[in-house]
């Protein structure tokens, strides 16, 4: 922790030495051409009372040196996490596709769905059963029943499947039927459901927060990781800003960002990232170039009937051609979209 | 709901009237210079799928003409709304003043502060007992002792207390205690915890999410309202920019923007809203003449040694400083800050 | 400047403080428990060259120690700076406001206005001959002849007045005209304007721009003292945020953070920070009490009708009432809306 | 232009009706469940004097249907624009790689960093001789000394070249040397240099500034193809943020939507886009399978010791190993890094 000082009088300095001492770190003095400045020696981490030396009358500014993060920083950690979900793993050779629709509207469509985004290329289904929605009167989700249907699809095609869990007590629950847990972006600082995520036994994928900046998303993932769950992957969908264009804006910069901070998957959202079904290819294309270790992809057998998200959901037959565009980058950047043979289906973390 | 065609042809046209009719909508045709336009007539609320029809190819946009709220608009309830807590009222003629540290820390400690904003003019106590913090490794506050201490500290001084409430199972637990359950920003948009606060029997202060519109912000209080608890304060306590200077940007135009399209009051929070003490008073009295109908203010004795915003807490001594200043506005804009006198402590929703 | 190392090695380190010797600081070593800091002591400022010692490869980060301006900055001038203007003067125990149109469109509606403006109690005449429109096929102003209804306005009110220039090669001849020079949000960081700005005798208002920090708003105020033009006066008018229910989001905070980190007078725009005329009297007074130094109100007779910027326009009868509301609360905070009599129009910088 | 009324009192309406006609308009009405909505038909555009009816005491919201540009519309000109600068053709089958330092600092520099970046592939050569800075203590360029030393570079290499023009009155000078015009993104909403460049006879680069919107940054391409030059290539540089790790936020997305709305090329910026030369080759090669038409970089041969961005640049050999990876990239596209043959240098614009 750096301390830059508003005052140069030798009192105000041993003051807030003084302090810095008392909460046990060691102060060295750097005398500049205008300003004092304390550097504080010690584990700076968790301690945000070290940061409260900022009510001090003659302290201008408290900056910290080292990262908040621990379990979920690279420095701790310098290899690549590989989280096993079934017969898929994130973060290794193979680069996974996520694609299903965004609820869970009826066994039919689920199924129809699952099996078209199968026969694309798809390695993982997704589809929530838990729906947060902004308006209370909006379609809130089949909940178990939908949780049901996906098991369902995901066994008659293979595919592993994912979905949202939106409180801690859902937690046990959704852990029996899903093979990874979602938690959104609205959720991303719920650190209730993000410490039940934690104590459970499956792969956490874990949506940065619209408003979140990615030391912050760290830090939740640090959250799951502190309760004894490492299998944590990283999933981007856009940030909030001024334009309008589009949905969000799709920050395809947290990829290389994440991969030098942290040794975790990141999965590209590029539905919600742009919230328009003509962008998705080109952004979802962008990703993987980018490095990013799978994609998370909106399909809906009729978008303009879905229940959700209608405007941002590729047809089946654009999510296949999206597929064939998206095979060639991904070999090109060696790696490969094919799961491991014989393996299970169920969730296995690591 | 109005939707911009991007295609003139008669048969595109036909095509998205027979889908906005089979929604259960009257079409109505605007053929404009440029644009054929179609304007669905019909209660649009809780309709999303509506905003589905952005998928269709010849569709441009469509945009919503109604609000999506409707218990917390101002159509629906013209009258403003005013919420009772304890001896103190909220949304009408009474100023209320909360005020107190931002994490219980010790018995001590929120004794001491008690006594003295309450010596200082505060009306309500806060305090928090669970804290949600984006480290898993700092201190998390001192749970149901923290309440205890926080029912001592408001059996001594006479002051209702305001306590955040972070999960929905704890909503029961805290309504024991508390006068008033927060909802705090990262919360904002927890559902499940949006209606448990709903269904309990206290009113419910929502702070504002970092990143949210206030379109959202309201709809979170649909959430809460749509459960049958009318007894909303909105919180603003600072939204996410660009700006390093300040912890937040502190949006005092939330004030009349919710006076206007809402009934529910409003409360400021400027310890947030700035992060910096010295910018607190300034901000406050800004708040009061802006047409606030209160103000949440952090106070610390120690503020160096708080375990959490010691930066933007204010000693006793300034906050009793702070509501000399205050007091003279407050009744330059005719109201006051005194509660009514004999009410009992223990909230009361209307 | 402060560097962290990404490397604890001591060629790696002895490498980059060499580079640091080589620039002209001293360097200073800390070793913390898990990072090595080097603490780079000399003037750093206008130094970027020190910034891209990022580029080396065992740095993690370099962060500056001292403010970046100057001139402009509280230490090198602790006294509040006073501007004058004609009659006025502005940052000192006059409050200042500066209403009118936004555009001058014609003889008639600017004498129109700047009578009543003047009627209802206010001391500057504001409104706009050049005019930065986002379209080209907008009405862009009446240009010089805009400024001779402005001078005839100003002589037959005895206000003197402030109106935009958009160009280095404008100044001469708006400074013929003008009492007051503004310097519009785009041109904020128009460094050819600023230094033009700086030549002049005439005082500058220098708009926030609505992507800037207050830091780079602070060296654009650099940028025109280093001229050797003292008299800045820095008017916030709202940043761009995500919220769209106001056209920008009023920053009030800028107020104390100027008043601590400037000498400067800050004027408070609420016509366009809110950009909705409803909004603008509440924003006003609180900017008022929050310590700002002026205001700037966009009064126009028929505002349904004005060539630009209608919405936020105040009818002349309305600011009379808010100049009402406004007087008390100048007078509580010690200051007056009256002008020094006897000062002939005409600006006098300092 | 839909105009949504707060009143459904028959003189409400008549009133707006009235207004709107009188402004030429022809006004149809929609009687909704909740609202009354007016439509005006005609052609909106430029007349922000419609806008001005939010003034309106009953009038809710006014919003357009149109867009505001038309020159830089797609639907005016549905076939992409192909800019041609000396060998060079930017938005057609050519991929176009720029590349140099921020600054031309010396003769050497420049000519040194010319040939490297020739070597490894790049089409065009930039650097910059006048250079907007934050601080005015900081290096402002070798102003036309700058454009000697870069003429030089570009003729000894072959490379056409793009540098920086600030203010309107350095556009005929600059012209005389560059073959491509760069406005920065602060000077994005200069309108007088926007015209001036609208009057040269170059091609005009245009960086988005750092919170315009894309409406906005179309509307200036507007402003400068209204002055009569078509020849006008986007450039995004990312966007401003609350995210930190990151210069800015490179909104790769703006390629798709650019591509929608637009017929003008888009390069992108990884440079300026992240501020951190290690992002910036995944940067740059997910801009080329988004779409993109080129792309901007920095490249310094001694990044450490740059005058300014020494943070962004790569080294030449960095730079040499990129180019590989996007030559692929672009074939897979099914574009080229080859400039047509036998095409004089100079610029020539269509």
């Amino acid at each position: 922790m750096v301390i830059v000082m508003a005052s140069r009088k030798r009192e105000d300095i041993d003051y807030v030495v003084k302090k810095v001492e008392a909460l046990g770190y060691k102060a060295h003095l750097i005398e500049g051409v205008e300003r004092t400045v304390i550097a504080a020696v010690g584990d700076e981490r968790g301690k945000s009372r070290l940061q409260s030396l900022e009510a001090l009358e003659h302290v201008e500014r408290v900056f910290p040196i080292l990262k908040s993060y621990k379990l979920a920083g690279r420095e701790s950690h310098t290899e690549d996490t590989v989280v096993d979900a079934g017969p898929c793993s994130i973060g290794g050779k193979q680069f996974v596709v996520m694609a299903g629709p965004c609820s869970v509207e009826s066994r039919e469509q689920i199924l129809e769905t699952a099996h078209a985004v199968k026969e694309a290329g798809a390695t993982i289904l997704r589809g929530g059963a838990y729906k947060p929605r902004t308006s209370p009167y909006s379609f809130q989700g089949l909940k178990e029943e939908g949780l049901k249907f996906l098991k369902e699809a995901s066994e008659a095609t293979g595919l592993p499947f994912i979905t949202e869990v939106m409180a801690p007590e859902q937690v046990p629950l959704v852990s029996q039927y899903a093979d990874i847990l979602q938690i959104g972006a609205r959720n991303m600082q719920n650190y209730g459901l993000l410490m039940a995520a934690g104590k459970s036994n499956r792969p956490v994928f874990l949506k940065r927060g619209m408003m979140s900046t990615i030391n912050e998303w760290l830090m939740s993932a640090e959250y799951v990781m502190a309760e004894g769950n490492a299998s944590v992957i990283m999933c981007e969908r856009g940030i909030r800003t001024f334009e309008t264009e589009t949905r969000n804006t799709l920050d395809i910069s947290a990829v290389p960002v994440i991969k030098k901070l942290s040794h975790l998957p990141i999965v590209i959202d590029p539905s919600h990232g742009t919230g328009v079904w003509t962008y998705v290819a080109p952004m979802a294309k962008a990703a993987v170039v980018a490095g990013a270790d799978g994609l998370m992809i909106e399909v809906h057998p009729r978008p303009a009937e879905a229940f959700s998200d209608g405007a941002q959901s590729l047809k089946p037959e654009r999510f296949a051609e999206l597929m064939k565009e998206i095979r060639e980058l991904v070999e090109l950047s060696g790696r490969t979209l094919k799961a491991d043979t014989g393996a299970a289906i169920g969730a296995g973390t690591k």
